[in-house]
């Protein structure tokens, strides 16, 4: 067996960097996102917040809406998605698997995501929001069990 | 000293991976138990989603429902306890501890999270659930304090 | 090129450690804040866990704080950024930068999130805690930036 460090180096990692990097970065845009509609709606979580647009009734703006709590619920699946894709994928990366095998595995998980996003924000019809997400799923499941029979030590 | 790398080929890194693909196995499994409880009890976060299950009254079904709640903070608290159980525990295994003291910790940590999961779905009476998550805690309190103690640069 | 694995004993990679279990810490303590706004709040999210305090009323224990949610949005902001800038910064780390600038990256986002943090739960005049999140959330992408233009392989 050669030795995991030595697969650092491979370019296999190299993917795993690239796309673990859009993934992330997907994601981190949903936290401006949530500040646009946040800021365009004036609908706001903290009562100091609210000094960030001028209006004359502030209390009135720490509520709840429907489009913002959209986001945020995109933002949580996402964090609830990606960084077990991250993690997961970081190990299977280790593991030595084909180049092509795991560019299939990146590239899908990656084109899920960017879907879903859009599935979710855009409240486009079920199942393509619910497909898409069971997809990313089963592509980190199939990292894990790639991970798990190749370094199972209990 | 011997290098960071070559820890990466050691017993401990691969039982790191074994017990961190493990954790965020189980992490990942809130997600689909949360949909059973949505599409059982008919509860959804979405209108769109309410196209999943035949209704006549869709927009009752946007609602809030006890038990799907319940799933949704146990997931939440997994996410914050798990993550940095990983991130913590992939610093902790490059600075060489002993095999059987990294073991102590992961196998403590992934019992302490699954019991967790039982006690908080289960609704077992406190302080179980407190209990597990202190703990849980702990171990990961111990390993950033051997990662800080061992790579201190500021 | 110097391979990868052997940047993993430079001093950019103990600082990246140093100041990875620093900030997951911080992010850390945000539970037992919680758990101490909940306790002395008595204010609890399951029904269970109103048996953790002595009280002969205990589904009113079960209801929403403005104190405990400042927390918990706190903590999910925490999530949000700083385990992206963790494992952008682990990936950031192996492409080699200066330890200089690197440090400069480190440094000035531990500052900035223990500054956030302070800005959120003291509820301080805005733009500071909008200020600390966005430079933040700078240096993640600066990172990401130079990760992608090291390593990029789609």
């Amino acid at each position: 067996m050669s030795s995991l460090s030595s697969r650092m180096d491979s370019q296999v990692f190299q993917a795993f960097s690239t796309y673990a990097t859009i993934v992330i970065l997907k994601m981190m845009l949903m936290s401006p996102l949530t500040s646009y509609f946040r800021l365009t709606r004036k609908v706001f979580a903290n009562l100091e917040d609210t000094k960030l647009v001028s209006s004359k009734e502030d209390k009135k703006l720490v509520c709840i809406d429907p489009d913002v709590e959209r986001v945020r619920r995109c933002h949580l699946n996402d964090l609830e998605n990606i960084i077990p894709f991250v993690l997961v994928g970081l190990l299977y990366s280790l593991t030595g698997p084909e180049l092509s095998v795991a560019l299939l595995h990146f590239r899908l998980f990656a084109g899920c995501r960017i879907f879903h996003t859009i599935a979710y924000i855009g409240a486009l019809p079920q199942p393509s929001r619910a497909g898409s997400w069971i997809l990313g799923m089963l592509v980190t499941f199939s990292m894990a069990y790639r991970v798990l029979s190749a370094v199972l030590l209990l």
